[in-house]
Parts: C-alpha cells; sequence; structure tokens
C-alpha cells in the first residue's frame, strides 16, 4: 500500500465485553505508525458501513475516548449481523465495496468479528486477484463462543467464561444456604449455539477450596433425560443442592434443540425460547425439587466489570498485531493467540491463512469433557484458567462503570449513489 | 442478661450479597466484649438450627475466617424458609426454642431477615412476658427487595440495585451497537415480588453522559398492554433500541401476575415461570422488533463481586449495632439505616420498635416513580445513587474469588430429645 492509505476497520456479528479493546489496538498502533499509514476509518455498524458510505473517522476521536475503548463493552462503532454472498453471487456488493474503498483511498481491512466474518475478511483479502484492487485484508479474531480454529482461544470468550465461572459460583454459594427448606437446584442458562466452551466454563466453579456440585449440559453431548435426572438427583442426595449449567445449544438424540421441546402459550403459539425453563421444569417433573433458574443472556457477553485480565490483554494484542501485519505487507491472515508450552502461563499472537479458518467451528475436544458427559477434565481446567486470569476493572463514578462514548463524526461522503443494503 | 450470656445468631430468608457480612459485624462485635457477652452460637440454616439444636459455635472459627464473611455472598450458616407461628397456635416450637436457649445458656437472639423474620424475631422479643424466658431479641435487617419499613434502606439492597444497574447498562451498550440489523430489545426481568425497588435501578442506567432508553414495569403500577406496547415503540424510533426492567412481580389490572399470563408446555402443564419471555413475547407479536431477554435471578442477590461498598459497610453495621443494643439492654428492636438530611449522603444507624415493622412492607411511592409509570423520578435517583456507591472488590486468586467457608463446628448437644421441624 502506499504510505498514505487508509485503514477501514470494521466490528462485525455479537458484540463482545472486549471487542472495543482490539479497536484500541488497531487505532492506537495505526496513530504510533503515523507516516505508514493513513487515517483508520471505522464502519458504521459494521461492512454496511462501507457499504452505504457511513465511515467513522476516528482520527476525531481523542486520546482518550480511544483509550477509553479498552475498557469499554458492546462495540462502540455498531456492529451488524451481514454476510457478504459470493462474488458470484452479489457482485454489486463488492463492486460498492471497491468504488467506496477508492473514494476514501482505503488500502487495509481489518475485520474484527469471528467464523463468518472470517468468510468475509477473506473475499475482500482475495479483491486484488478477483477484481484487481489492491487491498490487504487482516482478520481480528473476537468471538465468545471460542470456536475459531488455529487460535488457541478467542478475544471475548475469557471474559464471559469469567463472568459465568464467578456468577454460578455466587449462585451456588446462594442455592447451598437455602437448600435445606427451599431451593435444591439452580439452572443458569449459557450461550453457545454449537460449541460448549462457554458452558465448560460452569466447571471452574468447583476446586479444591470449593466443593461444589455441578452439572454441565454441553452442545457436544446429546441430552440423555434419564441420566441427567439421575446425575442431578445423585448430587442433591450427597451435597443437598446442585448447579446446573446449561448450553442454549444442546440438543436430543435426534438432534432438535431441548430449547424447542414443545412450549407453547396459551393461545398455541411457538415456545418462548430459553432452555433453561425446559430443564428446571423437567427437574421438578421428575425429582419435585423446588429450584430456580437464570438466564446470562447479553450479561454475560457484554459484563466488562468482570472481565479477565488476560482477555483484554489478548484482545488489545490482536488489534496491534493486524496494524503490525499490514505494515509487513501481508494479506488474508488471521492473526492468532498461541499458547506457549510451559508450566507458568504465556502466550503470543500469531497468524493463520484465512481460507484454513473461514467457516470452520472448533468444538470442545472429546478429551475436555468428563467420562460421564455433564463435567469438565483436569485438562479442560488447565486450558480455561488462565484465560480467565486477572481482574480489569473499569473506572466507576457514583457507583456506576464510565464507559466510553465515541463522538463518532461521520468522513462526508464522497459517492453520489447511495447504496441498499 | 448475665454477663456469660451466650447469643444466638441466625440467617432467614433469601440471602444476600452482603449478609455475611452482618453476621461477621453481630460475631466481630461479640467478640470485642468478651466480658459481657458470651459466645456467638449461629443457627444452622436458620432458626431450623435453634429448633433442631444444630449450633455452630462460631468461637471454633478464625479470626480470618470471620473477617471473609465480610467479602462472602450467600448465608455462610444457611438460611431457611420457616416462620414461627403465633404462640397459640404451635406452643410446641416456642417450648422447644425456650428448652434450647437454656441449655445453652442463651439470652440473646439476633436474627437476621426481612418482614416475615421481624414477626418471628417480634415473637421471641416476647418470650420474657408470654412465657417468662429472659431473652432479649433484636432483629438485623436484611432484604434484597428493600421493603422494610422505618429504614432508609435494606441491607442486601444496595449490591442487588448496583448488579442490575451495572448490568443492564452494560446489556444496553450491547443492544445498541447490534440494533441496525439485529436485536433492538433487551429485556431483564429482575426480582420483586410486591415492591419495584429493584426494578427502579434500571433507572440508573440512564444519566447525564448515557442517554439510554429503558423502560420498566413495576410492580405497583398495573400492567397496561397498548400503553407499553406504545412506549416500547416510541423508544425504538427514535434511539434504534430499548431496554426494558422488568419486575418478576408485574400484574395486569385484575392483578394477575403477567408471568402466569398463561404459558402452558406441550403436555399442558403451568408455565415454566419468568415474566421476561411472556414480555419479550408479547413485543415480537405487536412489533415484530428482535429480542433477547435475560433473567437475572440468583445471580443478581448473590453477586458479590460488584456489590456496593455502602451496602457492604451498612449491612457490618447494623450487626455490630445489634449487638450494641443487646448490650445497652434493648430488646425487641430492628436496628435501621437513617439517610442523615445532607446535601452529602450520610447514613447513621438506628432503631425502631420491632412491633411497627413485622408483616409491613414499603412499596415504592408514587413521587419516586415517572408520570407515565415507566421510568424512575429525580427523587428516586436521588434515593438510589448512594445506595450504590462504592466498589468493594473481593480477593482473587487465579482468576476466580476467593469466598469464606466456616469450618461449621456444631456444639455438643445437651437435650436427648430431638425436634421434627
Amino acid at each position: 500500500m502506499s504510505k498514505s492509505s487508509n485503514a477501514f476497520y470494521a466490528q462485525s456479528g455479537g458484540v463482545t465485553a472486549v471487542i472495543n479493546a482490539s479497536a484500541c489496538g488497531v487505532i492506537e498502533t495505526a496513530r504510533a505508525n503515523k507516516g505508514k499509514i493513513g487515517k483508520v476509518y471505522a464502519g458504521k455498524n459494521g461492512i454496511i458501513g462501507a457499504l452505504r458510505e457511513e465511515l467513522i473517522d476516528t482520527s476525531k476521536e481523542s486520546v482518550k475516548t480511544i483509550a477509553g475503548l479498552k475498557y469499554t463493552p458492546s462495540g462502540a462503532f455498531g456492529s451488524c449481523r451481514y454476510k457478504l454472498k459470493s462474488l458470484q453471487e452479489n457482485r454489486a456488493e463488492y463492486e460498492r465495496l471497491i468504488q467506496v474503498f477508492k473514494a476514501h483511498n482505503i488500502g487495509y481491512f481489518f475485520y474484527n468479528g469471528g467464523g463468518d466474518s472470517a468468510d468475509t475478511c477473506l473475499k475482500v483479502s482475495q479483491l486484488s486477484k478477483t477484481v484487481g484492487y489492491p487491498i490487504q485484508a487482516i482478520h481480528v479474531p473476537k468471538t465468545v463462543d471460542n470456536d475459531l480454529p488455529y487460535t488457541d482461544c478467542c478475544p471475548g470468550f475469557g471474559s464471559v467464561a469469567k463472568y459465568i465461572a464467578v456468577s454460578a459460583r455466587e449462585a451456588s454459594y446462594d442455592v447451598a444456604s437455602m437448600c435445606e427448606t427451599s431451593t435444591k437446584v439452580f439452572v443458569l442458562e449459557v450461550m453457545g449455539r454449537h460449541a460448549g466452551w462457554i458452558a465448560a466454563a460452569g466447571g471452574l466453579i468447583a476446586d479444591a477450596a470449593n466443593d461444589i456440585p455441578v452439572v454441565i449440559l454441553f452442545p457436544e453431548v446429546a441430552f440423555k433425560k434419564k441420566e441427567f435426572i439421575n446425575e442431578v438427583k445423585r448430587k442433591v442426595k450427597r451435597y443437598g443442592y446442585v448447579t446446573i449449567v446449561v448450553s442454549e445449544g444442546v440438543r436430543d438424540y435426534r438432534g432438535r434443540f431441548l430449547a424447542d421441546a414443545g412450549t407453547t402459550d396459551a393461545f398455541g403459539h411457538a415456545q418462548l425460547g430459553g432452555v433453561a425453563p425446559v430443564v428446571a421444569n423437567m427437574i421438578r417433573e421428575a425429582t419435585g425439587y423446588k429450584y430456580h433458574w437464570g438466564v446470562a443472556d447479553y450479561m454475560q457477553r457484554a459484563a466488562r466489570h468482570i472481565a479477565s485480565k488476560t482477555d483484554v490483554d489478548q484482545a488489545y494484542a490482536v488489534g496491534k498485531t493486524a496494524v503490525e501485519y499490514a505494515l509487513q505487507g501481508k494479506n488474508s491472515v488471521m492473526v492468532t493467540i498461541n499458547r506457549k508450552a510451559a508450566s507458568k502461563y504465556s502466550w503470543t499472537t500469531g497468524e493463520i491463512a484465512l481460507s484454513k479458518v473461514a467457516n470452520k467451528e472448533k468444538m470442545m475436544p472429546k478429551s475436555f469433557i468428563s467420562k460421564n458427559g455433564f463435567g469438565i477434565t483436569k485438562k479442560c481446567r488447565e486450558y480455561l484458567l488462565p484465560l480467565i486470569g486477572g481482574e480489569d476493572y473499569p473506572p466507576f463514578k457514583d457507583g456506576m462503570p464510565v464507559y466510553t462514548r465515541i463522538k463518532g463524526v461521520m468522513i462526508p461522503k464522497k459517492l453520489s449513489e447511495s447504496f441498499r443494503v
């Protein structure tokens, strides 16, 4: 790229507690390399911002605002769920992208997202070959699902894992104190439609100092009601209570989501969603135990207040490394987190070709799930623990976290045509 | 009481993030007054522990363990949902209590609970009059519901309010970044069967620096579907998204819980509980907006990791004051938190006769709810903000909070008969 080429940065898919830390890494590193790279334009609402020529000029944001992104959850520039089709299927989209990139002298494309987004990033990275527009596209990994391949972990996951582990431990202490006359079962529903990484974090609530009974339901393990109820009974018999961490994506042996197990409202409308009430009700019917259930939903992925320090550092690092790779002339790669082989956890960033990453999901390996299918192994614990390591509290004022909001100054449009997304 | 009289302490009803801080206040203050008061025996699982003669000898716990209670959520000694009947209805229970108190030289009764428990404490405080057993009973207030009268606030509430305010703000940031192409409505269900104090905390997510659209559904305000849907539409039109904080206790104009609005499973079984999915579904049907919903359940009241410093301090203070009152010869009172009239928030502990407290609930005053019924007033904000003030993080190790567990050494039983609860 020319030294004055600008960069496009966009957030894609479900946001996380630390995706803005990656934005911070990208922008601060670009600013530190002013002679080599132009301005960073952020897509308003992700790739849609590029298609609509709605570009936020990050150079208008103060040093303090950009630094504040490091402790601000959500996608400060807006995200979207929008997957580019293939060049054959929707050439107009690519032509529009190139129009916008050309108009604003954009030569670097930093895409901050998960698996679907990696596919989009791959397609953009091929534009120089496919349509002759010179651009370098680097994928900045992000997903609470932790299901990107070739990276030891995914920024966003460590913090949601920490939130789930901390919350489930706290709730377990609660149930333990109530179980003599009241609640004996607490069911916590967590994210993870396909992969059970987040549910696995529930396994961290028990350790040498905390003999807490927990049953985990993974999407990777076909749900067997009888075995599950027996396991619940066994734990309640022994401990007086049990905590159940259930992934939203748990399915029965026919592959049907448990959450779709046929609840309807009085008018016969389809179920309202939520696997936690389904599981809780199942337990009530089979055992009569008093239960409570919670659904962590967006709280889990937005909980910057209890983010993992490791996760924040890694999220920043993948943003920083992406810019460095771009300046080294790299294209069509995803930044990875590589775990060093050592007794004490340490990591570094690396790279993998995007062609290998796109549209692949990394499930929990069998060796991470205990034999009975309801817990995690020592190996899994050793993998997970460093990822939730360290606290990184945001600043508070008057009892509330002070999160950063961007001014969001848009650069003037240069194209006469608009584009409908 | 005689100088060597022992004290009985019990936790009652739903536990909180800071009830153990009250236990800490009671035990540390008793220890500091060794010449004036004997040992503190804690009821295992609350008052049931007294009836069963299952008394935990807190003198066997180390200074460090007792200090650790200050940052440990849940009821370390176990709690229970058990309300003593009147003396007329169940004389056997009172006779048993007196037997146990006599056997263990118990002259002080510290009961740590909410409204129902205040009634039990009142009955115990009258034992000297009613049956001639000399005992001083002091109520140590605790309830996340914040519905005890005559106290400015209730220990436990400030922390749950902080949790809800922080979590709902974080989730709002999340929705704001997704709303262009995805989720436009986030519904968060919070506790509060009768009083809307916890829901009101949702109003704190918006402030001068955070123009966040929020709609609150209070149990004090009869639910009107049309007005609600219109308010949701208005907010989404203006902001692109909306956060809804709904109290579990919201009812329609006929007094029927919204959560009971007729959901059944495929087998026609009664609904699974949860007002959040009911509200979310209602919005979907009326507007088609994409939604997410979360249920904070036990997480909200157990979330010691994001406890309010003010709340922790007050929880400790009511425990401390209870012992001081006992040593001053007081009986049949509840410790209160009194807000001083001043521009800067400050408070002190005080007392109120238990006869005035028992079985009364303090609802949100009308002046705290905005005219349209969907928000809080400035007055309410001024009331709430100091209660969530300050952070008081627990210690962490390897990414997880280190909470204290008691040894729980029981004192040998002296009575030959057992008692069935």
